[in-house]
């Protein structure tokens, strides 16, 4: 997959080097030779993934790639830190700031495709989230991408697996320090627990006795309940080529024995922080997309999910002769409410009237503020009688209790009106029975309010 | 990438040899014998990508395929004939049914796993947008997956990258009787084009003179700009290793020359179907999104809209030392509209009520409506004086001309109450602004109605 990869180096000679191994693969090449400009070209939007150099005059590498991380325009592109120096405490401070990946120079060309491809290909997934969630943004619903960028990474839920139990119980010690950890020995049980449990993450050894690690990335990487899990490689140095094979296969990232406490520590937080990002983005577009069928002040459904909900539940209904009814509910002289008390009492009388009906119904029933002062219950599987059984006890529990308003200030008695109706055989469609429902709530509020009125059953 | 490979041949050894070839490569192999065994997998969501025996007992291929494409559910399955018989026909068949490529028997490794990783990886993108566009299905939002199935990818727009005058002229006159196509020379040229014009799909000869195909089709691939357009390549019959290049790189499928019309025909059309199913996707999630800031029965924005956006405006022109000033406009007497001619006739009247405020404020001004009758006018860089005005021009435009109720059948005089307030400098926040707007409203009421009150400045 092609992309736009920004090399960042103070020197010439490395920028133009490096510029020719990846366009030679086809990559789209992007350079900059200093921080600054590194910065500019990344949040204009214009690098999918950042090649960066440490030494460098001015601001060095860390501290680009902190920034690059803390801000929330930039924060999901991938950086993968270039050192000359092959320096454990070198890694440690690029992951520490923030860094996905790193190479040491002279770059090994294997190396540097199989990371620049797997960096590129995960990110390609993770962009269409982040457009719609940039666009929920737009929209002022929520911002994901801020909250996203602070996300620290700690106190995962990790799953180990490794059959081997010292090297097992190194790891969990390493590990617990800061994350959650299990370990699982064997291969085909660590799949069903990985795809029963609550992991962001899974360590897979290379090494297992009786399975093949890379067979077993590969299932977890290819399984609906458990693609979205960050899968972290563990195989011995002189295995290289199977260990970038497992970034090809889909894997996240990989880590050599002997195994480096620290190293083990930044990763394992990055690749939490980084599951975490994707999370963020679907959990905002979901509750984006959920607000669209709420009602803001009470939590109930609105009345654009009961229209496109009725019609398939009176469906189905008269598709296996079941019943269906529904409740008009609306609350008795509410603009009294509202000139009396207020606007704010009036929505405090709102929100605990809807309380009241969640209260009297079931979850399979369907409640849904039709604006102003009305809601509308849709009752499944429940005939005419059953229905007014229902009606009765919501009125009940309005009238039963005073109403707090003014935070409790003060509180007032309110008294609602409660249109029954059930599904007829003649009817074509929902219309029909809507209609009888809004007559019967119309006829209770004539007959002096207070009280539930059934439109006859046939 | 790892995926779930669903092979279907009724032959076992056939089975049996994919199985192996593809495990080796670290895909997860499922099996069928039969079409309806295939179906039912699909359906169950269990398979990533279909490799499909053409001769089979019962249901053949090509009606698996057909199926499969049809149904809501399985459409966006990439499927993959192959064909013991390399006839041109049977290709066209299969691309006429749906498939999205074919391989022959005996299968050649390099173009399986190039075909393979390429569907899979093209998949994994959409199949992000696609779980969120399910998500909005179950909301019952929209049913983008079932539009999305029945279309056809006819009147494409397509944009041909081409240097040789005759060659160009033939895929022209090929394409033109079912898309709309457009030529040109120069890859750089293009490139602007591409990114410029509103096409679907590019068309990338591999042997332009001057340019390198593989790298303009991995540009198009990577700027922001054209990386959702479908790209097809067109390359020589022995350039094959080339052509399976450009597919690693993101193109998303190829034509070797000599082209046959039909075939070109069949793939661009699945082309254009495969692009328009990832904008209907991505248009689902972001009109859902967009409806959780709508008022579904005026278009207006809503109450949530407002209360998101309200204290940036208000932080804005207080940091800007602007003017910033709200209405809040009440229709008067509302609920004798709907107790004397029901609800409908309530809607029609806010809706009209909405018109015509919209016909007196800017593409700048902020209009929400707050629930019930009311509704709420931001206007930014807005002084106290100016806003009296536009308050005053929307209550004349109310008054002046009845509104129609009852589709039509009769018409009556609607008058509306005005708040109007403006941002103080001691303003905290925008609440104080919008609490003096209320309480002009309510004085207008309280003097008799239909009209503006303007809350003192200072
Ligand atoms: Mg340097
Ligand atoms: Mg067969």
């Amino acid at each position: 997959m092609s992309a736009r990869v920004l090399v960042v180096d103070d020197i010439p000679a490395n920028v133009k080097l490096l510029e020719a191994k990846l366009g030679a693969e086809y990559f789209d090449v992007i350079t900059a030779t200093n921080g600054i400009d590194a910065l500019a070209i990344c949040e204009r939007g214009e690098a999918d993934i950042v090649l960066l150099d440490v030494m460098m005059p001015g601001m060095n590498g860390f501290e680009v790639c902190r920034r690059l991380k803390h801000s929330a325009t930039t924060a999901h592109i991938p950086v993968v830190i270039v050192t000359a120096l092959d320096q454990p405490s070198d890694r440690l401070k690029g992951l520490d700031a923030g860094a996905d990946d790193f190479l040491t120079k002279p770059i090994d060309d294997t190396a540097l495709f199989a990371r620049v491809r797997s960096l590129v290909r995960l990110k390609s997934v993770t962009d269409e989230l982040r457009q719609r969630a940039l666009a929920s943004r737009q929209l002022g619903i929520a911002d994901p991408l801020a909250a996203a960028a602070a996300e620290t990474g700690l106190n995962g839920r990790v799953l180990l697996i490794e059959d081997r139990p010292l090297i097992a119980e190194r790891l969990t010690q390493a590990l617990s320090a800061f994350h959650s950890i299990e370990t699982e020995t064997d291969a085909q049980a660590a799949l069903a627990r990985a795809a029963e449990g609550d992991f962001e993450i899974v360590l897979v050894s290379l090494d297992l006795q009786n399975y093949d690690g890379l067979r077993l990335c590969s299932q977890l990487r290819s399984l609906e309940r458990t693609r979205n899990l960050s899968v972290l490689l563990l195989g011995e140095a002189e295995d290289k080529s199977r260990v970038l094979r497992g970034l090809e296969i889909g894997a996240h990232d990989f880590l050599v024995r002997p195994i480096d406490r620290n190293e083990l520590l930044a990763r394992a937080r990055t690749l939490v922080r980084r599951k975490r990002f994707a999370e963020r983005l679907r959990d905002s577009v979901q509750s984006s997309m959920e607000m669209a069928v709420m009602d803001q002040l009470t939590g109930l459904h609105n009345r654009r999910y009961l229209d496109s909900r009725l019609s398939a539940l009176f469906d189905e209904s008269a598709l296996r002769a079941r019943a269906l009814s529904l409740l008009v509910l609306d609350v008795d002289r509410f603009k009294v409410v509202n000139d009396s008390w207020g606007h704010d009492a009036g929505d405090e009388v709102l929100r605990e009237f809807a309380d009241r009906i969640r209260a009297c119904t079931r979850g399979i029933d369907l409640v849904a503020r039709m604006g102003g002062e009305e809601i509308v219950v849709v009752l499944p599987d429940t005939a005419l009688e059953a229905a007014r059984a229902v009606a009765e006890r919501i009125r009940e529990r309005v009238e039963g209790e005073a109403f707090q308003i003014q935070r409790g200030q003060r509180a007032i008695t309110v008294t609602v009106s409660i249109g029954v109706a059930s599904r007829r055989a003649g009817d074509a469609g929902p219309v029909e029975m809507m209609k009888r429902a809004d007559e019967a709530v119309y006829r209770a509020k004539a007959a002096g309010r207070n009280r539930v009125i059934v439109a006859s059953a046939a």
